[in-house]
């Protein structure tokens, strides 16, 4: 099985920076699902599809959202540096073999080996706490400074934070497990796990459309992401540095439970208020279709603004919060019963930005003030990790930092 | 959208008792995924196939198993049969609909609205403790009685158990969840969740073959399941009476964790020994392939047998249980950590049965003594549930026991 996205070169996927990444980005968002359309005739077209671990940028961030996800944090057990460096080397070769399909190695416990790669994708972080641990203080981007305590949090610090973070999609929930058990059995004696989460997206095939997300409230969810084609979005999503760290971003991540009951007692003219879109397709309450630019200044006939002053997408607008913007890819979660009898269900928000200060931050500050969305949600996990560059075959996540 | 199999008739689906009940049997399993074939060239094939909710047998029994499951119990809230009666037929239409791709009706909270049906499955129980809630003692099925108390069990009773129980499967897990949301509602005043999980099998088109369940420890699991074209199929799953439950079947749930931590550390000879096939691709190891008929007599060169005598297919084997079989639709779960850093993960094992006394429950006393799989297994939850016959058009579930 080749390591390449079929359909698209390796080149192209890897892309270099500028111009030729946005190229590379697009590859990368379109390539993954766009393989399977050729083979579509064979059963396994949703099984083969490959995603190159190796880049510019490391898998994970631009792809499509996979129908499964698994998040996990680990904590060093130990403060040695070499320990850990051997770890993200193993991880990295890991990772690779397994999303061109291939068996972790040889003494591993094989669990979906009759599957392919299922578009599988393994993404690695860094928490602030690491950086102490192993004594690089020095080297910690500023920009990894702890997240602010926003009003209304209710954070558990147990499934918060983390000195290692890991992303793991795949569109077979099988095939994202047993990505998850070979890394935890290779962390072993150097890291375990500090929480772990699982979430899901839409399987490929399901709707009828190149869509965008659909969360838990049935809203549409993601369509203001910064578009890969776009001049800026390189700038939006990857920083620049400092150092080892240039080419990689910042992913924060927040457990949202929603309050399911309350919300769907909401009348839906109501909850499009709340929103500031259509649930039927995500159009904006200012008119068009779902990628029709938001209108902000439109007012109805009646002089009342089309799109309510505290609706969530006038408050989270990049226009309210002097550009900011951010790549959301967030997957549902559901946990079985709450004691209170209710679901424990929402969103696993995770949003990936070149500096939180210039994107989850501001945004986040005004939508705890005044977002009407915001009394159906409930920040209960929290995280703030940095996302090293891409490996280069041979090379390993977080080279830069650890061999430096 | 039509309700029918595409490729099968829908007289062929809804079949009649005997050879007809077998073949409609059979149409039944291959039909909800052979039914992607044809147009697998369009994009949303897996949203558009769509599984028929009326007929002999309720539906989510001989089907493939989806890629999600939602699990549930209910209680009712008061002791009100015409109540109940009310919302079965409620749940019933909504059923119908929601499998046929429709809206569950003008008030109901769209959550999934994009996607087709994506196999959707409804499928309802009765528990024991019903009976006694709405006043029918006297119709209670004598095979309703509670399962014995097995070694090792460690039940959460909060987690088992229930007046209602309902299976919701679907290719796609936000279509899943839309359709507990709709009956979680329309159940208000008149039954509450007791529990809730959720679990996963493949997604179709991850694996190249027609393939039997992996569950989270790798192996496959499902091959000695009764096959519907086998004369005696119907008699094994299917009940004969008494009266309102005739087609009906007994369905036992159990909630088993994985010791997975512990499996791992056995090496793939020895766990294929403990289990008696073969992991990487099901054979057993009296040698083979998957399908070939297990031999428990044979016996290596060595005189040793070559499925160890306490070996899980052995123990489990129909020859080993005067003939007890059942037909296993378990699906993997995985909720996050447990207070001791394991993962909560493994099996929600589901089997349908015409008598668990001829099926789970002398399966079960054997494995629970003799199965070296045992010591990696805990059984946590526990649930018995009479599925009713299926309902035909216009009619509702439970409809002979409620209007009788």
């Amino acid at each position: 099985m080749s390591g390449s996205v079929q359909g698209f070169s390796r080149r192209a996927v890897l892309g270099g920076a500028g111009a030729g990444l946005a190229a590379g980005a697009t590859a990368g968002v379109l390539g993954g699902r766009a393989a399977a359309t050729p083979a579509a005739s064979a059963p396994p077209a949703l099984g083969r599809t490959a995603v190159p671990f190796h880049g510019t940028h490391q898998a994970g961030i631009l792809q499509p959202q996979q129908a499964r996800v698994q998040l996990a944090a680990f904590d060093l057990t130990g403060g040695d540096r070499s320990a850990l460096r051997q770890l993200m080397k193993r991880w990295s070769d890991t990772a690779a073999r397994l999303t061109r399909g291939e068996p972790a190695g040889d003494h591993e416990n094989q669990i979906a080996t009759d599957a392919g790669p299922c578009a599988l994708t393994v993404t690695f972080g860094f928490g602030s706490s690491l950086f102490d641990r192993i004594g690089l203080t020095a080297q910690r981007p500023p920009a990894l400074a702890p997240l602010p305590a926003f009003p209304e949090d209710a954070l558990d610090r147990a499934r918060s934070d983390g000195d290692l973070w890991v992303q793991i999609g795949a569109d077979d929930a099988l095939v994202a497990f047993h990505a998850l058990r070979v890394l935890q059995q290779q962390a072993a004696g150097t890291a375990s796990l500090r929480w772990q989460m699982s979430g899901f997206s839409r399987t490929p095939g399901a709707t009828d459309r190149a869509m965008t997300g659909r969360n838990l409230m049935g809203q549409v969810d993601g369509t203001n992401n910064p578009k890969p084609d776009t001049p800026d979005f390189a700038a939006k999503v990857f920083t620049d540095g400092p150092g080892w760290s240039a080419g990689g971003s910042y992913v924060v991540f927040r457990r949202i439970r929603m309050l399911l009951d309350n919300w769907e007692n909401l009348p839906t003219d109501r909850q499009e208020r709340v929103i500031g879109r259509r649930k039927s397709d995500g159009a904006p309450l200012s008119g068009g279709t779902e990628s029709t630019p938001v209108d902000l200044a439109k007012q109805n006939p009646d002089g009342i603004l089309a799109i309510p002053a505290d609706a969530h997408i006038r408050v989270a607008a990049p226009a309210s919060n002097g550009g900011a913007a951010m790549l959301r890819r967030g997957f549902s979660y559901q946990d079985g019963l709450l004691p209170d009898g209710s679901l424990d269900a929402g969103l696993l928000f995770l949003a990936f930005q070149a500096d939180p200060a210039r994107g989850f931050v501001p945004v986040q500050r005004r939508l705890a003030r005044g977002d009407s969305l915001s009394r159906f949600l409930r920040h209960e996990a929290s995280g703030l990790y940095v996302v090293p560059p891409g490996a280069a075959e041979g090379g390993y996540v977080g080279q830069g930092l650890l061999d430096g």
